[in-house]
């Protein structure tokens, strides 16, 4: 068979691809295992994915209950459980018995609370209660991302006992993270690390005590995924164990969790500074009307905010009335406090997620924002005036070329049906506009910078102080300031 | 010593505090070294940041240069810049030698061009070829990120010698990747891949060949940061190697220096999102110019676009002129275009980051965004006719007691004092609002969703597309919008 066209940037390493494997199902079982053995199980579940149902079903039984497991590992959530439930709840439990007890309780987590305990019911006692351990953690906890089997040996123990005590777990064929090897002491508490390479190094005959590094880098089982993505990330870290308070490691947290977690954060925080809620599931599966639900909350929540403009602008229809050309600036006035309060925000958001600032430090932050606010508000300030008294020179000297060549946007005619404010006001306008510029961008910054440490106060995510949520916030009160500045300089 | 009182928060591991480490700088250098043997470098890194400069050359003297280059790679970028720049080029050679490969030639990268080459000129040859190799790399590709060092057994050997062979490199005491081990065949090409974990388990007697996976997973030199985090998280590795086009390892790629890419990564796009450029420092750190630099070039830029809305605005004077009302909705009906502009990109940077769709996808995504936008714009439509009506219905009725009870922020003199529109027409404001939300909304949301894939096209980073970037976008087509709907409706 030819080998099919690949695209290398879609599918960067060599994936088998849907027709192969369907061409595949027509042999035996024993081949497809075969001729599948060296696939890493996530290119499998990748072609897994387009398979019909059933053909899914010859598939994975072809693989053995162990491979299918894994291949089950990578596939896409909701197939996943779509899979499991439909199969016998027996089928299920040898199915999942062959995963890690993490994956094992995050697959159960999904499924449907009577089914799952039907699964649970099926697979071994010791398995079952490790499971229901786990499943009462909070999923984005260090509880809920550990697994509970991982290597320790006892502190006193040689070097070379020690080694063949890791190959014999190693070769006893169940899964135990082995990313570092960690020593207990007579209670079982944990005294110390190594990772497989320092065991290996170490001399003939040395005790594991000299080895160790006595200093273990753990987390509590309560800590947050954003938490512990921080020590994985601070210490370059492979695993990390989680601690009980009386000091027993309660299981390990590996690397490749806390970066399916890290990705997930991601996406969420990106999808909560769009000013929506996280869809917590993929752009191109998510069901229409799901993805509406997720929108229409934060956009109507908004609009409804927003509304709040439309109340205070009534407020000033009267001078609206009086100087319409006040009306032109305003978009202008209130995004400039938006857009400088979207700056804070974001800068904020992360400066607290990567703990480079604290909730105490908001007093410290606050001045810093002021300066920067007023400083931007005075450099957006200068190029407002300087572009309302262009405009006016422009049209008192007919230099109708010069706004051409300027570009089409300016609409001539336009120009030359001037004064848009009352003869002899420009020079009060651009003042008006420069100085509101330098309140609205001075007060957006503060409050954009602030608002995070408000969400982390209240126990909110800080990401969901979003651009829309600031823009909004800081609208009603840019168009206040910009009316009570005009009150003072164009309408005296 | 009582043990200083910590914040577990703050500093989730058992961390020296400087006043430790001022007091251990007055014992002797062999002292140091034993008392601090057992911290994590990223520890002292943290409190080594504290000292005064000399204290900080004592101390990492007093560790040795192979401790004192581990305390460096964690140190504070700037600071390990200036303190190698204040060294000599031999002290700081001593140090550099000591690093590994990837982490000596990013160190390199951020001195200046001269004291780099003065240092490299007195680190050993072959180091410093390999170091100037790597330099060549864009710091953000995988050639960038990678580490020359690694382990690779040839696939013919047995498991027993192989496991020799990795244990001589071990105790060796450089610092090759053994996150994973390659093999390769008698050209030098990579033809398998093994974890130490699984040549342990081998059973005794096996060849190399029988237990390697022959499918490995890898990614070429000029790979972008981003593929390298997609591919490590997809296939849960703890290293990826890069292999040139013909096949040959040309380094290994681990997990932490991905995690720390990650973290960069998620910084850039949030402070992007956030309508600035990225820091690339911490926001506690960095200096105000250097800050109002990153931030008010694209607030500037925001601001000149914005100006289109004074400008279009402008060709509108007259008809605000005729009717004021239709300004107090202007700032609501502009907005919901940002917001729903600003929901499709973050829905977009994330697809496109994960893959989740591609620049080919785009007419699919195109087709589902406008639905979701007219049902949006439809949703937002009912509850702004709804509001105006009742206002109105309110105001009509005296009903001030109940516009009272629904929030201080009705000024009832005001509800008094209407109509807001002249007599009658209210029903037609309320429909211009509402067909020009279905309008604004419906274009925003598919303008919002479109551009990251323009970005990505021309080959600009989609986050760039941020919110405050869309809003200036859709907010002169929404005003527009809006006018020529109020010139059809209420204005016919």
């Amino acid at each position: 068979m030819a080998p099919p066209q690949r695209n290398p940037e879609e599918r960067p390493v060599g994936a088998l691809l849907a027709p192969d494997i369907v061409a595949l199902l027509e042999e035996s079982p024993a081949d497809i295992a075969t001729e599948t053995e060296e696939i890493h199980p996530a290119d499998l579940a990748d072609v897994a994915e387009l398979l019909e149902k059933d053909q899914l079903q010859a598939f994975l039984t072809a693989l053995g209950p162990a491979r299918a497991a894994d291949v089950l590992e990578y596939l896409d959530e909701e197939l996943r459980t779509e899979f499991l439930e439909a199969i016998t709840p027996r089928q299920a439990a040898e199915l999942v018995s062959e995963m890690t007890p993490d994956d094992r309780a995050d697959t159960l987590e999904e499924i449907d609370e009577e089914h799952a305990e039907e699964i649970l019911s099926e697979i071994p006692a010791e398995a079952r209660q490790e499971t229901e351990k786990l499943l009462s953690y909070e999923p984005d906890s260090a509880g809920g991302l550990m697994t509970t089997e991982f290597v320790s040996v006892a502190a006193d123990m040689t070097v070379e006992a020690a080694l063949d005590n890791v190959r014999a777990v190693a070769r006893g064929g169940k899964k135990e993270a082995m990313h570092a090897i960690y020593t207990t002491d007579v209670q079982g508490r944990v005294v110390g690390v190594m990772s497989l390479r320092e065991l290996l190094a170490a001399p003939t005959g040395a005790r594991i005590s000299e080895i160790a590094w006595t200093e273990v880098v753990s987390v509590s089982p309560g800590a947050d995924r954003e938490e512990v993505a921080r020590v994985i990330a601070n210490y370059d870290l492979v695993a990390v164990p989680v601690v009980s308070e009386s000091g027993h490691i309660m299981g390990v947290i590996t690397v490749d969790d806390v970066i399916d977690a890290m990705q997930e954060e991601q996406t969420e925080d990106v999808q909560k500074l769009g000013g929506m809620e996280a869809l917590d599931e993929p752009y191109s599966t998510i069901s229409f009307w799901r993805m509406i639900k997720k929108r229409a909350g934060w956009l109507s929540a908004l609009f409804l905010g927003e509304m709040l403009t439309a109340t205070a602008l009534g407020a000033y229809q009267k001078e609206i009335d009086k100087q319409t050309v006040l009306a032109l600036f305003l978009p202008l006035i209130i995004s400039s406090g938006g857009n400088s309060g979207s700056q804070g925000t974001s800068l904020l958001i992360r400066a607290l997620a990567l703990r480079e600032v604290s909730v105490p430090d908001w007093w410290r932050v606050a001045r810093k924002e002021i300066a920067t606010g007023l400083t931007l508000g005075i450099i957006l300030a200068i190029i407002g005036f300087v572009r309302i008294e262009l405009w006016q020179a422009m049209a008192d000297h007919h230099w109708t070329f010069l706004t051409f060549q300027l570009g089409h946007d300016y609409d001539t005619t336009y120009l030359n049906n001037l004064p848009v404010v009352h003869a002899g006001q420009h020079f009060l306008l651009a003042l008006t506009v420069a100085v509101s510029l330098v309140g609205v961008v001075a007060f957006g910054t503060l409050v954009g910078s602030m608002l995070p440490f408000v969400f982390r106060g209240l126990g909110f995510d800080p990401a969901s102080a979003s651009a829309p949520f600031i823009a909004t916030f800081v609208d009603v009160t840019g168009l206040i300031i910009y009316f009570n500045v005009a009150l003072h300089i164009l309408l005296r």
